[in-house]
């Protein structure tokens, strides 16, 4: 799009002026075509001023999670060299799948400002709530076994916990397999999907809805976000995502290289549960007991009240006083 | 479709006639409609003799892979309780796989005369000649997680092996994981995908293909059709795919009684590649051993010349002399 590169244009020059007859050359087209794109970038927000005799400059930049923003000077390996952009979607993750099912590289990214059918783990709803927070999934083509998908969760949670106590400060923490908790409500939910042979994986999406801007009353009980932790203040969702992609690019070439205890030791020191008596609960069972580890696998080891110890794969853990 | 209705109605009463104003009256329509109707039905193969002052009579049934035929007195719980039915489809897979997506129940099955694009393990193709052969799917939803799905992709293949061995006393044999040989050429594949969460299968698809009348010079090289191997004489198509949907339905239920053992065991006596040695080829690596068992998580155990042992959950087996 026209617009978008006009755009790289004078964000590329930010420091000084570009008159209106440099980026005619520099595109191709008319110095009144020029001036209507400019007006188009206005009403999507952008903020730019026209100084007489000097040129055009980018003011302020409005904080919307499309391509151009996100990808402007992101330098990842992987993640995100692709990004689809939806002012809506029905689930990220859906029309990342559909796009996977269809060939998409891995990397690619659909981002949205708002989900109209938002899914959590286990078939549960995610409240998506419009331009408050982002929701993006990520299509990975890893050359792994079914059973190893799991390290792929948790270095999500970890890229997603490291982003918010790099750029905020806050005491973001994991819970195991996959949620981020700031004060021990939830601030993030990750769904990962996989279509897969038995024996070859096809692709994984990992689906992350993260509630950044959002006010507490959009937000179901339990939960909350950066906006609200942070006193109130705003902080740029176009950031969180972009940082979110340079720490996942960083996790997951790690795993690609097979530094999977690499990980599990930083996921540990982001854990807030190992120490502590929890009770896993899944489908009709519960289990209680001290939650010791968490092995290579990704599964969750509980000291029993017996003695044994015992390794979790699925379930919901619930932090006990 | 009244068709099927008249078709149904006529077998039930098949060892007698049944007159033009019975089926009239039964289904509610003018017996020159049942007359138009069993014209579409001799059209479609079937032979319906009219006899003077008696009624309809079917003499033969075409060996169409159609829901009536294959439902027809079919007593299993699970599989086939729903059939979908194509002259011809890209891949009954993918076919299956979307009306999974979109929520079709547990034990519906997608079958076709032939594939035009027909897939076998790990991106390969599977011939599909029309007409031949019986190319289907199968969609379960266990409770079960991802890493355990290979115990379904066994009893796939020992249901094939089964019902081959069943219907024609043929030596079939089942080369791990999954492929069904005879005499030490391939007669049926199978393609075992998953839509699943981390620790949540959403759907399996099975998908079998079976090479039953079909010649030799329509398949690749390697591969045989129990027409093939039983002295060039046809078999009814229909009937082994009713007898693989009874053999599923059997295991499927053990495995969802958790009876692992009792198919592991039967697997075992269905394979030829225990106590020989074999060659096992996953992407670049390839290693050599004695298969000695396969575990209850379906894995290939090798006995190593180093004397070691080495659980295999990936791979091509390659018997060696």
């Amino acid at each position: 799009m026209l617009e978008d590169k006009i755009l790289n244009y004078l964000k590329k020059h930010e420091e000084g002026y570009v008159s209106g007859e440099e980026l005619s050359c520099e595109l191709g087209v008319s110095r009144t075509a020029v001036w209507k794109h400019i007006e188009n970038l206005r009403e999507e927000g952008y903020d730019i001023e026209a100084f007489p005799h000097l040129g055009y400059k980018v003011i302020s930049i409005p904080d919307r999670l499309t391509e151009v923003e996100l990808k402007w000077q992101l330098k990842t390996d992987i993640i995100a060299r692709k990004i689809y952009s939806y002012k809506e979607t029905a689930s990220t993750n859906d029309t990342a799948y559909n796009l996977a099912i269809h060939g998409e590289k891995e990397g690619s990214v659909v981002i949205a400002e708002s989900q109209t059918a938002g899914r959590g783990r286990m078939g549960r709803k995610w409240a998506s709530p419009k331009s408050k927070g982002a929701y993006f999934s990520i299509i990975l083509r890893p050359d792994i076994l079914p059973k190893d998908v799991s390290s792929i969760t948790l270095f999500s949670a970890l890229s997603v916990a490291k982003t918010i106590r790099e750029m905020t400060c806050l005491p973001a923490f994991i819970k195991w397999p996959n949620d981020v908790l700031v004060n021990n409500q939830k601030i993030c939910g990750i769904l990962t999907e996989m279509n897969a042979e038995t024996d070859k994986i096809n692709f994984v999406i990992i689906g992350i809805g993260i509630n950044i801007n959002t006010r507490k009353d959009l937000l179901p009980k339990g939960a909350t976000s950066i906006l609200e932790e942070h006193g109130g203040a705003e902080i740029s969702r176009v950031d969180v995502a972009r940082n979110i992609f340079k720490n996942l690019d960083k996790y997951y070439k790690l795993f690609k290289g097979g530094f999977i205890g690499e990980i599990i030791k930083e996921y540990k020191e982001f854990s807030n549960f190992l120490g502590t008596r929890v009770q896993v609960a899944h489908h009709d069972t519960k289990i209680e007991g001290y939650a010791i580890d968490v092995d290579k696998d990704g599964a969750l080891i509980l000291r029993m009240d017996s003695g044994l110890n015992k390794r979790v794969l699925a379930g919901d853990v619930l932090m006990l006083r």
